[in-house]
Formats: structure tokens, C-alpha cells, sequence
């Protein structure tokens, strides 16, 4: 493909605002070019009629792009997932049925001004990874017609890598919006289960899956997951958002910890090891610090979703088709299922035991370190292989992917490099849950390092984020009673809380001894003139921690914000002015430790 | 029983420190008189031999009653729970065996001074509400020898109702920690799911196992619960308790909401809705506002636990014995597990998915109170009534107790009146995971608000807490642009936050308009003269949220500690000094909406 495009998110703004061109116009032109494209590519399995565009269209001729966040910019809907009045297949025609309502995230994008363009083509029941198991056509590549799309998202991929829409929907429930996002040169989020409403989604696996977006930069996946995480009464396993990890989490990052599983499978590629070492070099160079890890139970895990019970999810939403009509499901998918009836209840709690046990070794290892980094696939395959071996293909695909729900982990897959037939390589970062917006920070971060040419063929021209990035820990200042080996430092600790680093204030600031006891506290006062450098250190609590800390603070101690020596402004101690009535100016000591010690000695 | 005795914490730790007795003494006494009431209360499948127990005794010696929190506190373990070198039986002989280790919790407790007596008897597998399914003999009630003592912890709540130990472990998977509790005038805490390790107990459902304590009253289950919940790597289904449930949180309850269930069920008992009734007047005199509350779904949660497919879990521990050696179990374990080896995976999901959405029912039901009350069961059932239908009749003991940890909820189970006939009548508290301090605190607010006789024939005598007892939320006192309807309001509804009251501080504080803007921004700071009080507002938030609300507020502002005007101080703004530089002094207006009043008009 040698066309260009732009359709990101701030350029379409952009050409909205300043008039040169209209969703009307755009999105028309676009369903045209949709449609020429489906017969080679097979990426939309109904695409909407300007009939049924209108609607959509409609609502927006009165406003204007500063009124409405996704005011025009057109989307794809993975098939498994409902429009009203559009037929929801799930690529298989005998379970098609058409739904008087949205689901719960389409109805939020359609009122935050975006166009629905059509129903992307998947792999039936979004069983699958590759894109070629659908009777509505195989999904080649969008760069290499060797390859497939990747799947089970296969047309939704397509969709935003051919130039068709500005992002798509996938879902994810083993590796689904992130195997197509590496093949094709975009950014595949899988938020943290939950944060996105599944209520309108054809289950896959009830317990795991996930509605993901493709888009272009990691930057439009933060605005997105930012405008749509919420809690949905419709969805039973959505999960309020901690405000830990809302929009103003993206941002900058500057050091961090990554892991990097010990033992890397490439199943013999001969340029994916070198691929993936240059993306290790590239994350040091925004900051990254790699930490080699045990990956085996992260395997593990995976290994359970398709060899274990949890096929019998599946099951439950296509079992019955099977079992009346076994034509209408595709032969892979029921070889897939076909176990699923004679797994025992026992034998799913003792996976789900196994499960747990698996969960609290990889929350241990994934408390280390801020991120892991791994290859998205092992590598590539071609869609000769696919065919040749559609099962053990397929699963090549998902070595790196079929953990992350099992565990609960949030995930981003994103470009990384290029191989040398020009097929689009990629990389997944995976962290704790909750932790969506610092993901995509760091993947911002990567793309903007990379400068790799983004679907269409731009660079990345928007500003980068000034603020600092925000994961679910929360950075305190301390200088009195809770530093390192001091009476308090316990409160610290025992909400797991760690010591990044010691430093000291600017130079605007005063120690004072407060008056009374019978615990000596201290109050750090900015002040205008006469100041000096405070010896002080910085801990890094859990967020949710942090306020159970404040509570306990005393009279007139509290948390606001204090400068360091560097310039940044952290969390940290102050004390309320009227609490230095009767204490002693210690300043000339330089710190709190160094004044008990001649206190004391 | 008319014996009287008194082996509550408090009192044991003052006879040591007094020296009117030794552990060794003491201990070796409850011994004797527990080897003597065993032929008619089988309370004990094993009881510790003076030689068996001299190891925990000796360790003792050369410590005090100040050094270790449970100094010589004798204590009871359900038997399936491991006691290092002693038979776990789980009351099934065949199934038996001698663990090398204790239990963590075991462990723990021993490493505080606490000395095991014995290993208690109970319904076998754990399977049970009502202590007559064992083959070391039926346990009768304490008190009256008509009754059962409830089970499945049927032993270990004896081992505290008859004077033989301070505490008793027992577990609860659908009751067995709560029902003996409340029919021998005992407290019984069954904490959230994963606070108290269960590595070392053979498990009925592990998904839902909890082990619990058994005490005279709440105030002692509440520094039990401090000294013992822990993150423990021996148990994956372990999990750490939020530092604002700590034994801190235990305190004094002022206002709070409960919840009762619309149309109760006392299955025909004359006296238990009079009972109850004067329970919900007792929780109204020291501070509770009744709720009605839709208890279906909760009742719906329940009945998926025996009829549904999770006694596939009980059936992962004693099946394979059922199978080899049938008449190694009990008939009536063997008819409640027989139907499930033929559950299958799909059904297990299916049931997962309905309770995942009754959870999500439930919690909102709960996010609107502060606990909910309901009678402890329906009405007691005599031992003839157990003979006669022993599963029907267990049943109805677990009426209100089955739901629990299914929707992952803390209940505390105490003594609430007494029956005509002299039987103990009991209540259950029950609320959100993580708020068990909270629960306690109410629990020891109606013992005292009821002043029943204790286990033992005491009166409460031990100090009311002073501190305010603590939930999962925290208040904040805000006095500028977040207030009601003012520009910032929404950071504190975002994260779900509530408006509790308007009121003003203390006399003690003047008010500034900052310089700088251009967002107008408040200094409330306090003052040593010519103060006045400042009309704020007291708001709650969850306490997870209360550190992402804290870093986002910019300097000079911070939060600290706020008096209000009846004396409480609360967590609230407070103003480092040097930001009142240009400031506008506006403390005259009383308050930041009348002074925007008077500059706007």
C-alpha cells in the first residue's frame, strides 16, 4: 500500500475546525473508498448505507467541532458488537440478529460525535487470531498480501490501516486487539477489564473479554479510553476507574523499570530477536531501566485459557448453535469447542485454583517493575502457514498474548520496527491493572522515539505531553519523623511504600521544631527570603494508600506541595503557620536527622 | 450453665500482669475442666496433652504479659485447620493427617503468646450450620441441652461458651463461623475474604473459605483481626487489608445508616420478630438510621450456593475419598456432594455469570448504607428437628449466612437477646469487603448499647473507644471553589463523593482570597486571634480516592486538619503561609460563596 492518509484524531479536528472539509463530505468519500477496498481486503462485513449514515450525520450539522470531542471523526465497529439496527453476525450468518440498541460504548462514541462507518469482519465468535476464519471472507494484510490482518479484529484493523476510519473497535479476549495492531502498523489498547462498558458485545469468554481500541498513536488511545472508561449499570463486570488513571495520567515519563522475560521465543524468526533487542535500546533511551524476569507463569497462565476449561466460555454463547446446526459454525471453531461439553464444574474451580496461585506469582514479579515489554508475536506467519496448519498458526500468534486477561493485566501493543519484506513488527507493554494511562504514556513516549512513519505515512507532530506521567502509586515528600529509620517510618512501609530517592528542598524554605510532644515533629515552612536547602526523601506509596496517610497526620501538619531541589513540585509535608507558635528555627542544620543527632549527642 | 468465668483479653492480661495467676497454670486448668465437660458437649476431637502443650508453655517462661500481645491466651482450632505435629481430621477419621506445619494464622497466633488447647470438633468437611454431622459425636448447645450448638464450627464456639478458651478459630463458607455464634452468645467475626491467610485449612469452598474468630465480644475480635490480618505468600487468595481498616478504624460510631431487609424471614418463630425489632430500636439509640433494603438478590446469591455448582468445590477436596472409600463419609456430606460430579464447566460459568450480576445488584444496595442488620437466622432449630429433617432444618439456619462470601461482604454475628426458654438470639452486621474494624465498631456499640450478660456471666467493663471509628470513606472539609456548585465541585463527585454537611469552623480561622489566578482560590488558615468561623462543607469520599483528589490540588493549598464548629477536627484545606502573600482578606463575608456573591453582584 503506497496510499497516504491522515485521519487522526487532532487532524481531522483540525480540518473541521478551519472548514476544509465537513463529516458529511469525509465520511461519505470514505465509505466510498470502503467499499472499493472490501473486495480485495474484506475488512467490513456491512458497511452503512448513506441511508443509514444520515442519522449519524445529522446530529452533527448543527454543532461544531469544539462542541463535541469526537465531533465527525468516523469509527469501525467489530461485528460482535452492537449498532442499533445494524445485524450483529459475529461472522457466522446462522446467529445473526439485529439489535434495537447500541451497545454501551457505541452509544457513548455516537454521542460524543462520532460516525459509525460499518461492521468489521472478525474471526467467527472472535475465536481466532489470525483474520482468515470468516465466511465473510479472509482478511489479508494491509501492507503484505502474504500475510493475514491478524484477528480475531481483522477488519477493525484494517479499517483504521487502510485510511477508512480514525480508530476501530476490536475486542480482546486472548490477544484479539493487539496481534492485528502489531501486523498492521497501529496501536492496539486493551484497557484493564472492566474499564470499558462490555454490555451490546457477543461473549467470547464472559470473565475475560474486553472492547479495545486501533488507533494510530497511543496519544489517540488516551483520549479515547479517557472519554469512555466508566462505570456501566448495563455491565456487571465493569469496574469504576480509579482517578488514579484518568486522562491527566498521560504524560510524560522519566525513569521507569521494565521487564524483560528471561528466555524470549521467537520460534526461530531471524529477525525478531534483533527487532526486539533495538526496542529494549530505544526504552532506555526515554528512561527505561530493563529487569529481567520469570516469565514461566505468565505462560503458564496462558496455557490454561485454551488447553483448560475456559473454552467452556465460549461454549456457553455458541454451544448451542453447535449443537442444532453444526454446519453453520466454521469447522476450526468447533474443533476449538468441541471439548468444552464434557469439562467438568471440578475441573474448572481446580483451574481457577491454579489460576489464583499463578495470579499471586506474577502480582509479585509485576509489583517490581513499572511495565514488562515483550515482542507482540514470536513471528509473523503467512497466511500459506495459516492454512496449512490453522491451529498450531494461530496459536504461534497468541504465545505473547493469552495471559493478560487470565491475570488481569492492562496491555498495549504498538509498532516497533519493520521487517525486511516491509511487514509492520511490534511490541506489547503490559502493566498492573489500572495503570492504562502510564501504559500509553510509555508508549507514547516509544512512538515518539521511534519515529517510525505511522499508518498513512505522517510522523508524529502533535506537542508531547508536559505533565508527568501517573501510574497507581503516588510519590509523598517526607523530612521529619517518617524519614528512613525514624519513629514514623513504619506508616510508610506498612502500606507498602519505598524510598525513591533523598534529596533536598529548594532553597525557600525553613525547618522549624514544633512545640509539645511527647513525639518531636517538624514543620517545613516555604518562605520568601532566607531560605535553605532541607535535606528531605521522596517514598512512593500505592495511590490508594495515600489517603489513609493523610488522615492519620496530625495538627498542624498536612500533605500539600513542596518544591525540590530540581524544581519539580511533589507531594509532601507542610504545616499550617499557626502550628510554629513557641517552635525553634533549626534551618542552620540543614535537616531533620542531623538536628536530633546533635540533639542527642 | 450457671458456671461463671471470665477469660476475656483484657482480664487475663491484667491477672498475668498482677501475677494472680500463669499461663501455665491457667491453661493446664481449662485443660482439666475441658477433658471433663468433653463427654457432654464433644467439643474437642483432641485436646492438647500437658506434654504436647509444654513446648507453647515453655516459650512463656522467660517473657512477660507486656511483651507479647497475646501472653498466655488459650485458644481453640477448629479441626480443619492445622496445628503442626497434631492430626488434622476434618472430622472425617479416613481422611485424616499430621501436618508438619501450622497454619499461617496458627503461626501468627502463637508468635504472639497465644497457646492452642485443643483441636475442636465440627461438621465434617466443614459441610454443615448445625455441629450434629460428626462422627466424634453431636455438639448440644451451651446453654440449653435441647439445641444444637450450630455449626460447622461447632466446637470452637463451645471451647468459648463454656469458659474453656479466650478465642476459638473457626471457618465460614456459607455460615459456619456466624450461626454457632449467635446460639451461644458469642461474637463472631467472619472478616473479607483473604484478610486472615487460610494456607494450612482443608479447604469446602476455597474460593469462599474464611476463617474466623470467636469471642465474648467485639472489642477483643477487633484486636484480634489487627494483630492478624496480613498478606500472606502461602495463601493465593490472601489479600491486604487497606490500612484504613486497620485496628485504628475500631472506634466510636456517631451517625450511620443500616439497612433492613423488606420482609423478613423467621420462618414462624414467635419470638424473633419482637427481637429483632428491639434490635433495630437498640442500633437506633446509639446513632443508626434504618433503611429498608430489597434483600432478593441477596437471597438469590444464596441459593446459588448449595443448589448451584459450587458444591463441585466441596466435592474437589472429599470426592476422590467418596469415591474409594464411600463409607468413610458421613451420609448426609455424601447426599450434599453427590450431585456434583456431574456439573459441568458451562454451568459453573453460567451460575458465575448470574452471581456476577447479583453482585452488582447487591453493591449498590450496599453502597447506600453503612451495614445492613438482619437476625443471625430465622429461628433456632431444636436437635430433634435436626434429626427428624437434618437437611431441610440445616438449611434454614443459613437463610441469612449463605450470601456472604459469595458477594464478598464482612459480617460480624453477635448476641442480641435472649429467647423465653433461656437460648441465646443473635444478629448478624454485615457490609462492604475491607470495612470490618467499621462492622466491629458497631457490634461493640450494641453489646454495650444492650448490656447483655457476656459468655461467663460478665458485664462489659472495659473502656468505649474514643476515637471515631473509620469505614472505607473519608471526610474532607472544603471551603472554596469545591464547594456545592462551585467550578472544582467535581473532583469530589467524580470519585463518587458525597455531601455529609454545612457547617462552619471553629471560631478560629480567617479567610483569604489568593492572589493569582485566574481561578479564584481560597486560604482558609487558622488563627490565634480575631478568628471567625468560616462556612465550609464536610464531604466523603472513598478513601482510595482521597490521595488522587490530594495530588492534584496545587500549591499553596494542601490538606490538612480543619476544626469545625462543635470541635471535631476533620481532614480538610489548609494554606501554607506564603501563598497569603496579595492575599484579600474576606473573612468578614464568613464564608467563599458569600464573598463571590458579593464580587459578582
Amino acid at each position: 500500500m503506497t496510499t497516504t492518509f491522515d485521519l487522526r484524531l487532532d487532524t481531522l479536528r483540525a480540518a473541521y475546525g478551519e472548514g476544509t472539509t465537513t463529516p458529511r463530505r469525509l465520511i461519505l468519500d470514505l465509505r466510498e473508498k470502503a467499499s472499493e477496498l472490501n473486495g480485495e481486503f474484506n475488512a467490513f462485513i456491512h458497511l452503512l448505507s448513506a441511508a443509514e449514515l444520515e442519522p449519524y450525520l445529522a446530529v452533527l450539522d448543527g454543532k461544531s467541532a469544539n462542541e463535541l470531542p469526537l465531533y465527525g471523526i468516523p469509527f469501525a465497529i467489530k461485528d460482535n458488537i452492537d449498532l442499533a439496527g445494524i445485524p450483529t453476525t459475529a461472522a457466522c450468518p446462522a446467529f445473526a440478529y439485529t439489535p434495537d440498541t447500541s451497545a454501551t460504548l457505541v452509544e457513548q462514541l455516537i454521542a460524543l460525535g462520532a460516525v459509525p462507518l460499518g461492521k468489521a469482519n472478525l474471526d467467527q465468535f472472535a475465536t481466532g487470531l489470525n483474520g482468515t476464519r470468516s465466511p465473510y471472507g479472509e482478511c489479508r494484510n494491509s501492507v503484505h498480501p502474504d500475510y493475514p490482518s491478524g484477528g480475531s479484529s481483522a477488519g477493525s484493523s484494517l479499517a483504521v490501516a487502510l485510511g477508512l476510519c480514525s480508530f476501530a473497535l476490536g475486542t480482546d479476549t486472548a490477544g484479539s486487539g493487539r496481534v492485528p495492531a502489531a501486523l498492521n502498523n497501529l496501536v492496539g489498547l486493551k484497557a484493564s477489564k472492566g474499564l470499558i462498558s462490555t454490555a451490546g458485545l457477543v461473549p467470547a469468554c464472559r470473565t475475560l473479554d474486553c472492547i479495545t481500541y486501533f488507533t494510530a498513536t497511543a496519544a489517540e488511545a488516551s483520549q479515547l479510553l479517557a472519554l469512555t472508561a466508566r462505570l456501566d449499570p448495563r455491565d456487571e463486570y465493569s469496574r469504576a476507574n480509579p482517578l488514579w488513571n484518568d486522562g491527566s495520567a498521560f504524560g510524560q515519563v522519566k525513569s521507569f523499570r521494565f521487564g524483560v522475560p528471561k528466555g524470549l521465543e521467537f520460534l526461530g524468526c531471524p529477525e525478531s530477536p534483533e527487532l526486539f533487542a533495538a526496542t529494549v535500546e530505544q526504552l532506555k533511551a526515554v528512561g527505561g531501566e530493563p529487569v529481567e524476569i520469570d516469565f514461566s507463569p505468565f505462560l503458564e497462565a496462558a496455557g490454561l485459557l485454551y488447553e483448560g476449561p475456559w473454552v467452556a466460555e465460549r461454549y456457553s454463547v455458541a454451544g448451542e448453535l453447535i449443537e442444532q446446526n453444526p454446519e453453520a459454525v466454521l469447522p476450526v471453531i468447533r474443533a476449538v469447542l468441541e471439548k468444552a461439553p464434557g469439562t467438568t464444574a471440578v475441573g474448572l474451580f481446580r483451574a481457577q485454583y491454579r489460576l489464583q496461585q499463578l495470579k499471586a506469582i506474577c502480582d509479585r514479579i509485576m509489583a517490581e517493575v513499572d511495565c514488562v515489554l515483550t515482542p507482540a508475536y514470536p513471528r509473523p506467519v503467512t497466511l500459506d502457514e495459516l492454512h496449512a496448519e490453522p491451529v498450531k498458526r494461530n496459536s504461534d500468534l497468541g504465545y505473547y498474548t493469552n495471559f493478560m486477561n487470565m491475570l488481569d493485566y492492562a496491555a498495549v501493543a504498538l509498532p516497533a520496527g519493520v521487517m525486511g519484506n516491509g511487514l509492520p513488527w511490534g511490541v506489547t507493554l503490559f502493566g498492573r491493572v489500572f495503570t492504562d494511562q502510564y501504559l500509553l504514556s510509555l508508549a507514547d513516549a516509544l512512538q515518539r522515539q521511534t519515529q517510525l512513519p505511522l499508518v498513512g505515512g505522517n510522523a508524529i507532530n502533535t506537542p508531547a505531553p508536559k505533565n508527568p506521567a501517573r501510574n497507581d502509586k503516588a510519590r509523598v515528600v517526607v523530612c521529619g519523623a517518617h524519614l528512613d529509620g525514624l519513629p514514623l517510618n513504619w506508616q510508610l512501609r506498612q502500606r507498602g511504600g519505598r524510598l525513591l530517592e533523598a534529596t533536598t528542598s529548594s532553597l525557600a524554605y525553613k525547618l522549624y521544631a514544633l512545640a509539645g510532644g511527647p513525639l518531636l515533629r517538624p514543620g517545613m515552612v516555604r518562605v520568601a527570603e532566607d531560605g535553605a536547602a532541607i535535606a528531605v526523601e521522596v517514598w512512593e506509596l500505592p495511590s490508594s494508600e495515600l489517603g489513609s496517610f493523610l488522615t492519620g497526620i496530625p495538627a498542624p501538619l498536612g500533605l500539600g506541595k513542596v518544591e525540590l531541589a530540581d524544581g519539580r513540585w511533589e507531594t509532601g509535608f507542610i504545616c499550617d503557620a499557626y502550628g510554629l507558635e513557641g517552635a525553634e528555627d533549626i534551618t542552620r542544620f540543614g535537616g531533620w536527622k542531623a538536628w536530633l543527632e546533635q540533639r542527642n549527642g
